[in-house]
């Protein structure tokens, strides 16, 4: 979905938060030892907290902020008939076509993106170099065998959307959540498509991870819902620190429309590589469960015991991921800027975000009572947040590598905290620095970490 | 690794936790509307949220509360070479026999579990009915296809255990993380085996999540180090509620120990099947990183820039497995007992591993006053925790469903809060009441949650 519109409001690029990621040990490429495989990302320390942090704040949000919302955790592996109930394994595929000339392979409705092996250009208006052969389907599942000895075993899929483990636990929740429409499913996890474009660093990958929700309404609701979770999901990012004007929602045309889709529109952000797909809200109608209702031995309706009516309800389904969120929150948070005559990157995370809350700095690394006083501190503030302890180098340079993971506050032991028991504040983004006591700072930290907050970008 | 061993210490059976599994919406089997797929469950939200604390304590204990272990999360899939250095492709493998007569397949090194297909009963003895094949080795591993068309695509793993993913990052986190050994990395994520005899509910599933964490250690502290986090995760359990009495630690026999361990104990659990393995810690040696040095480019090893001093390090291994742990939970937590001539269900969980922390009740569901007042006090404590507001029906039946999910604390607002401004704070596991100032909840629940706890149950 990505346009090739550059993004001119500031200098970030791609290369350079690949490289970020890399060097402050966000993300590696997977497998790096054996060579990679291909768009396959393992994350390090800081991006695991700050992917945690974005899965929590998902769930915060679609949970336990909310009355009507459960969550839900199904299996990776499902039984087989859920993706034949569901339409994956008839149609969940792409067209595909080879090159007789460069010998690759592209999708048959993507060839404006591909590049032709034999001259690495762009294949529009280069069709005389190609010979296409004829497209064939093919299914973006992945597939294994589950059972005692291979060739006996039953084919079974990695889900390649976790919607499908929401629909086939409907009547579960409905029984046991005490719920009725409208209501919603809530879902964080692992998924996999065989694309055959994967690229663009945590853009698009094999395996990925996703925030769903499926909210179900009655019919005549739907409209209303559908433009209802638009707004709310659009807000959740902007909440997190994502600029207004680099957000945008996109309807999709009638001729991208899934069959079962009444209405989609995804909320696009203005990634490096252009305006790109963040998360998509689809009304679903009544298509999920209407096929498991029809394949499975059971009615997955709504009965209202009061008044006796039944309905079939249709869905709402805000469909994030996770990994895309993250990049978009590093893209949109990363800055350079010259201070003193150098250049400083800082990643300018919104608080919930970041993966480190706080650094406690001694301002001298070998003074023996300002490392005492600051591991005191350390010892104290981690117990309900993380935070790190450093006393290496100059402090300019423990700034300056705080500054690149994103925390938004570090607070420094010095000779004055020896006399008088305050530390200094630095803000990762004023630079401001001011003295506190030492006895006020776990509260000072807990306070900040809860307060409203709005990037200090321009727009 | 079950014994026959009967569980004596209370009435606490599987069937017992399954059903409140299902009749609370911790877990449900999975894929149920399609006849389930074998022993694969999806959780629900209560199941969610308690299993999420379960990792988020496990990560806290190995992350946030020391200084020496950083956090990873590596793929599912890695380049299938990783499984080639580990031994994996060739030895992860059980022999199996296949009976002529019933037609199953069994482990043939576990005959004496077997259930022969045609007369149901034991097979030790009754040998003579059998007709078994000689044993053949079968991978455990999950095996699919990655690539652009089925028939060219390579074929890939899902990984078996998430060691290997932190193995095959060992330099870049060495690099990044400016460790020295001893120095650790912790990784929590879904594993997959193909297992010929899952069962015993979520003891033991094809799909589990694992909390694992490789310890490196110069060689001559490997015994110390095995011997230190096999106290170390001991303690975590009990920390959280499990009774010493339920655990155990036990070596294994040199006849049980992998090719590359010099030694390994398992924390063993009472579980109602049974004495059983909760979480293996293992001596493995510089098996792993020799061997990877060994098949890639890259030499695993660490080089210490002040002294040039060189050496791979040893790895101990403390592995478990977050559904497992959460069994566990669950089993030691459950209690029946006669109150008022009723018999009660209760969760005794710890505060911390608790799904729900506090449930916000106003004593009449239909006065208005009350349920204001409630819904007042609910907002303001989810804010930071997950808790409920439930007004429907009688005051005792909704404190019995929160008993029934372990919620520790119950704040019930009655006539008396409208006069002067106290609530009802009911105790879960004493049924103590008592009343504090409505303006003082939130800072009790924060406290309270934050202190240490140790089951109320008799050892």
């Amino acid at each position: 979905m990505a346009e090739t519109e550059p993004r001119t409001t500031d200098s970030v690029t791609m290369d350079k938060i690949v490289s970020l990621c890399r060097r402050r040990g966000f993300v590696f490429p997977s497998s790096e030892i054996y060579g990679g495989l291909g768009s396959a990302y393992d994350y390090g320390h800081y991006g695991v907290l700050a992917k945690n942090n974005v899965k929590a704040r998902w769930l915060e949000a679609m949970v336990q902020e909310r009355d009507d919302i459960v969550a839900l955790d199904s299996s990776i592996i499902l039984n087989p008939s859920v993706w034949e109930a569901s339409g994956h394994l008839e149609g969940f595929s792409d067209p595909l076509v080879d090159c007789r000339t460069c010998k690759l392979r592209f999708r048959a409705d993507k060839l404006e993106d591909a590049q032709c092996g034999r001259k690495p250009s762009k294949h529009p208006g280069e069709t005389k170099d190609c010979d296409l052969t004829e497209p064939r389907q093919f299914n973006l599942m992945l597939s294994t065998k589950l059972g005692a000895v291979e060739d006996t075993g039953s084919t079974a899929y990695l889900r390649p959307e976790t919607a499908q483990g929401i629909f086939v636990n409907f009547k579960n929740v409905l029984q046991l959540a005490r719920r009725k429409p409208p209501f919603g499913i809530a879902q964080v996890g692992k998924s996999f498509r065989n694309e055959i474009t994967p690229g663009n660093f945590l853009f698009r990958t094999r395996e990925f991870e996703q925030m769903e929700m499926e909210y179900f309404v009655p019919p005549d609701e739907a409209d209303e819902w559908y433009r209802y979770w638009i707004d709310q999901r659009f807000n959740w990012y902007t909440r997190y620190g994502l600029r207004e004007n680099h957000l945008r929602v996109r309807p999709h045309d009638p001729d991208e429309l899934s069959h079962y889709s009444s209405a989609t529109s995804d909320i696009e952000y203005l990634f490096p590589i252009g305006w790109s797909e963040l998360e998509g809200i689809a009304n679903r109608g009544d298509f999920g469960l209407t096929q498991h209702t029809n394949h499975s031995a059971t009615k997955l309706e709504y009965v209202d015991s009061a008044t006796g009516e039944r309905y079939t309800p249709h869905v709402i389904e805000p469909a994030g991921g996770a990994d895309r969120a993250l990049l978009a929150f590093l893209v949109d948070a990363y800055d350079e800027e010259i201070v003193a005559d150098r250049q400083r990157t800082v990643l300018r995370l919104h608080p919930q975000i970041a993966p480190v809350k706080a650094a406690v700095l001694p301002l001298i690394g070998r003074h023996e009572q300002m490392v005492a006083t600051a591991r005191a501190l350390y010892e104290e503030l981690r117990r309900r947040h993380a935070v790190e302890y450093d006393d290496s180098g100059a402090i300019g340079r423990r700034y300056r590598r705080q500054d690149e993971i994103g925390t938004p506050f570090a607070f420094t032991i010095d000779e004055q905290t020896l006399e008088d028991d305050t530390v200094t504040i630095r803000d990762r983004d004023s630079l401001a620095q001011e003295r506190l006591p030492l006895s006020s700072v776990a509260g000072y930290l807990d306070e900040a970490l809860e307060r409203p907050w709005k990037t200090p970008k321009p727009d």
